[in-house]
């Protein structure tokens, strides 16, 4: 293991003790004064900011990567808005989650701690950097942050400007700290940096999460891939199921929760299809249909490409959907239970049995009858924040908050109890 | 990935759809009927156990090892019991642990689900066969079991009852299966084994522990490894300390929650170390101490082998105790978070702001003040039941029971809401 990282990660676990300790004004105090400091040193902040803009337009990278990266006043100002509204979330650290007395007079607490170091493995957009940092500290946790290499001259002065406002605020400025080398050996033993790090939360696309799960050592909370479904049953009001699909396909078509496969009922697929076909073609979506969608839509003078197996397993992230005729909604939760990756899902029934079945048998994260498969995030959930959303089984599942970033400890109290 | 594995994965995620939507009468018709089923085929059962002992004899094997294999009518009367026992347990299934409903109007309500499949890498003892797929089986999980290769015979006639007793119930007899492969390569296959299993549960020693990690893609919840301590401190109750320290020790040494290491406050230590070493040899531990305690036990004329940075990392599951002179519970906890697993920790004293300290600080799963570490334990808790005891902090932490074996899923019901 890298003596650096090896460093690091001590740091962070001794910072991590300190912090399990704070209460939630000290806490809010602190991340109060990172606000007012990215704001003050804000010139510094776009100044460190243009060497990695320059550097991605000197490597002939496109518009949107270099808007994406790219940090203004306004961005900071929004940074720093941010920060400010995760001192008004609640603080879940301390809740004593369940208590009883043993018959031999221990008490046992199931009480809500810190998880302890957590890292964050990232891609490009340097306003994660503040966001997981500050959903991290408000949770009580040390954070060891690995940003693309793209962004690093921004992250670096950004934790600079949160290292010293946690100074000046009496926390441990090792509370939030940057791994500032950018090769990929470092990241990869940072995978395995188990003796600090209690969990790796990655953000980013599915080549990273994949990296993630093939090296890491440390538990990892898998986030972000969605192959999502909206199935169109025989009993569904269509004019719903209209909104829904455009909604899902075409709001935002880049994120996790943006449908990639419609399934429409056999017994509704010649009324239903040449309509929504209609509708998806206005929005520039480009349908890849199975056999039996071509055909319907064939007669209506519109050519497809033909969807084959690696399309059911695509989460295409674009103005792209693939069609599949199926039989009934026993026949639509097989396909999904095959080819999602257990993220978002609707029916759009209206038929209570058939949603129950569906709600029931459908292995994913959020099941919905009737609305758009968009709404899985934290903040439409009411969670007042995001650190992203989990499709695994274990921890967490669907968007994660403030409490996902905490753990249990029993605290155990006894007057010489022995066992027998 | 092999062939096998893929198939066997196959079969077991579809019965787990079917698991997830049964009653609780239902499971519980079937783990009654695999109860009685064992009790009948206890014969057949104890002739295939007698290939596995055999095997064992023949290889040299100690008496230890032989005992915990062997299979015999009591043994399997007390399995049978065992999963009676489980029947009586309240399935955690479809509590609705949290709904609300959104401006929007979307309810949105998080319900307990089984994790899907499970998968159990353990060793040598069969009874481990029974009673980890009884416990998924009430959670509504399918379980792919991986025993050790000394106990294939036995494993292989104990799921072949479960099996039989399944359908007999009307439940997917996939819902039990083993790998019968027993080679290492089919091991470190089922550990990747992403598309199908949910989670990896192990039980066993440090180097099964150390292989699933290394090389696991499958989340894990990593159990077992305890490097306990016992802290006493100045303001201890010396009686208290002297019971908890000797059953920590002694009562069964070779459990993960049994103390390997003694902690005595510098001030006390004088006066301390002289009782409590020899009630300890009364019970013939050997102990391995510090400098300052070899110099104290050695004015007694009692001579230790000195105790090194090893000593202070190692589980001996036996006889062995390291003791260490230090100065206060801040050092204390200093040298648990240091060289602890997270398992079980505990202080012994009658200052309570110590005790809160000690509490607060210490990283662990479970931290006692002034009781036994052998507490930790899914009975001893009033859970009924024990998978494992977790010492990691995603999911679950310290004893794990059936709620453990469950997870959470969204049930999000829309009347047509679309995202904005």
């Amino acid at each position: 293991m890298s003596e650096y990282l090896n460093a690091l990660g001590e740091r962070a676990k001794k910072a991590s003790i300190i912090l399990g300790t704070l209460s939630e004004e000290e806490k809010n105090k602190a991340i109060f004064q990172i606000a007012e400091d990215l704001k003050i040193f804000a010139n510094e902040i776009i100044t460190s900011n243009k060497f990695d803009v320059d550097n991605l337009i000197a490597g002939g990278k496109g518009l949107n990567m270099i808007d994406r990266l790219t940090l203004n006043e306004k961005r900071i100002e929004e940074m720093a808005e941010g920060a400010k509204q995760v001192t008004q979330l609640k603080d879940p650290v301390g809740e004593v989650v369940e208590s009883f007395t043993r018959p031999n007079g221990l008490v046992i607490s199931k009480v809500r701690v810190p998880l302890g170091v957590v890292g964050i493995i990232y891609e490009s957009r340097p306003n994660v950097t503040v966001d997981a940092a500050m959903l991290c500290l408000k949770a009580g946790n040390a954070v060891i942050l690995r940003g693309g290499s793209e962004a690093i001259n921004s992250n670096k002065v950004l934790v600079n400007v949160i290292a010293k406002a946690l100074e000046k605020s009496g926390l441990p400025k090792d509370s939030v700290q940057l791994i500032e080398q950018t090769d990929r050996e470092i990241a990869t033993q940072f995978m395995r940096l188990n003796k600090y790090v209690d969990v790796l939360i990655p953000r980013g696309g599915a080549g990273l999460i994949k990296a993630i799960l093939e090296n890491a050592t440390i538990p990892v909370i898998e986030t972000g891939t969605g192959n999502c479904h909206v199935y169109v049953d025989n009993e569904a009001d269509l004019n719903i199921a209209n909104d829904i699909v455009i909604n899902a396909k075409t709001q935002r078509p880049s994120v996790c929760n943006a449908m990639e496969t419609l399934l429409v009922d056999a017994e509704i697929a010649e009324e239903y299809l040449p309509v929504i076909a209609g509708k998806l073609m206005e929005k520039n979506v480009e349908i890849r249909g199975c056999n039996r969608t071509s055909e319907i839509l064939g007669s209506s003078g519109i050519v497809l490409k033909n969807a084959d197996e690696t399309d059911w397993e695509t989460e295409y992230n674009d103005l792209i959907l693939a069609v599949k005729v199926i039989s009934g909604v026993e026949e639509a939760i097989e396909h999904i239970n095959k080819y999602g990756t257990r993220h978002s899902e609707c029916i759009v029934s209206e038929n209570k049995e058939k949603i129950n079945i569906f709600q029931k048998k459908v292995d994913a994260a959020c099941v919905y009858a009737n609305a758009s498969t968009r709404f899985t995030d934290g903040f439409e959930f009411g969670y007042g924040a995001e650190i992203g959303i989990s499709n695994q089984k274990l921890h967490a599942r669907g968007p994660m908050g403030l409490k996902e970033l905490t753990t249990i400890k029993y605290i155990i109290s006894g007057t010489g109890q022995i066992r027998g």
